[in-house]
């Protein structure tokens, strides 16, 4: 079954105590797009690089079975972000944002993409968002991610996207944020009320939580002792997420949970080591059997 | 079976976005106690009080079952804590604190409590739990915990006193203050070197992880939308904890577990109103109820 995943294609210099990259792979798109090609071919990346995207990531995403139809490479430079963690690396210090081609980035779906069934929005502007949403078809799941800038400056057009999204996907921090509301079950229980049929929050070593309106589910993270780079851990729950659901499609409680499960999985591989590095050896066994041990370090 | 209890008797002035009590029922033994005494029978509990400690407060402990043979009372004023939450109720102000006849506070033991099997070290001055330790004859289980303020001030103490303990309890806080290191799986796993077998790491609203050197668990908190006052949340998941082990007999992995889940019930319960006042009307069923929701809000 088919994804398309609306998002940033960049190049990161990423800094953290346990080292350094500079203008390494990575992107939201890009991380979402490797998480979910472990589970499900189809999927179809929308993006924009520069004439200086290296020639090597493209093909690292080919490899990955990713349909790059719609990533256009227009002249100018890759998005490029510079940011560095310290000691806590549940916050990124950004140091610089340089937008380049992705300033006049509009989402423009190729044909061969518009009757995906799934769809994955980024955390791009909820009014990119809602161009996507209005490009596709026969979408049957629409899952969103969002991030503290389009909470301050975007708010009612996001509040407007998320109307139409089934998932909203964003950290604790965000969905404190958004709702004005500290404790974390209510302000997901108001999300909910503006459309969203679950809310998917994240809480960074502390695992992440779910709310419908008559379930609840809480998952650990995967307990590491060695978090190399945390960059990217969001985007790639999210493709493990949905990479895992659109295989099955098979939308019941019982199989969202194991699909968070997976998605959580392939977030704890990505952070051990900078940029898709990790991803780039990780093999299907690797990942089933940490997603044995996330049951038995949960069972009781 | 019997557990000892050492720690502090208070009386507490707090206040939270959602109210405030003056003198109100506190203090580490008590939270602790009240807890357990859901479970078993049997709690003793070592402290102090000033001779203006309420008789009713006498009266509700003793209401619980738990045996004051080895509360002292002193003339002067009850140990008496005054404190402030804001919105992120994770985190107390302490406003004052008054140690009162806590000041000269050295826990000696009745005979009657010298051979019980179980014994909950709750987070006074490392030698003084040391102290507890020597006058018992025939102990089994040693839980113990700390605050910062030992952590900072009698480190080496309190590094002696671990040697001797099977069940080290603190938050995450404490667990990286003590060992210089950020992150947890890591802290644990330097803690067991110093001798418990078993560390339990609180982590408030995120529930705990508790770390054996061949185990790991990790237990989210009761997901609550209203929570009044988290005063003696700690104290209470360690009396639910240890009640429940002490009234089984059983400590196997899995019904470590199992205790753990009924100390975050309990604990649960208790942040629902300021002081004691939610267990005064708490029953068991209730605690069952809960229990169950923990399995089904964790399984996948």
């Amino acid at each position: 079954m088919s994804i398309v995943v609306v998002g940033s294609v960049a190049l990161d210099s990423v800094e953290t105590p346990f080292g350094r990259v500079e203008n390494a792979l990575g992107g939201s798109a890009t991380y979402f797009s490797v998480a979910a090609s472990f589970f499900t071919m189809g999927i179809k990346l929308v993006g924009i690089v520069g004439d200086d995207f290296p020639q090597e990531h493209v093909d690292f995403l080919h490899s990955r079975g990713v349909d790059l139809t719609g990533l256009e490479c227009a002249i100018g430079k890759t998005f490029y972000w510079r940011g560095r963690y310290g000691d806590n690396l549940n916050v990124a210090e950004t140091l610089s944002t340089e937008l380049n081609v992705f300033e006049e980035f509009v989402p423009k779906l190729p044909e061969s993409y518009r009757n995906a069934k799934h769809v994955f929005l980024a955390n791009i502007n909820p009014e990119l968002q809602m161009d996507v949403l209005r490009q596709m078809e026969d979408v049957e799941l629409v899952v969103c991610d969002t991030m503290n800038l389009w909470i301050s400056e975007r708010r009612a057009e996001l509040l407007e996207t998320i109307k139409h999204v089934d998932i909203f996907v964003l950290n604790d921090a965000e969905a404190r944020q958004l709702m004005g509301e500290f404790n974390l079950n209510k302000a997901a229980k108001r999300i909910l009320d503006y459309g969203p049929s679950r809310v998917i929050i994240k809480k960074g070593e502390h695992g992440s939580v779910t709310s419908t309106r008559t379930s609840y589910f809480s998952s650990p993270a995967y307990p590491l002792e060695n978090i190399v780079d945390p960059t990217g851990a969001g985007d790639t729950f999210a493709g493990g997420f949905l990479g895992y659901l659109a295989s099955t499609g098979d939308l019941s409680e019982s199989n969202v949970r194991k699909a968070i499960v997976y998605g959580t999985v392939l977030a704890s591989f990505n952070v051990e080591d900078f940029s898709l590095n990790r991803q780039r050896s990780l093999t299907r066994a690797e990942i089933e059997a940490r997603f044995d041990e996330m049951r038995a370090i949960t069972e009781f």
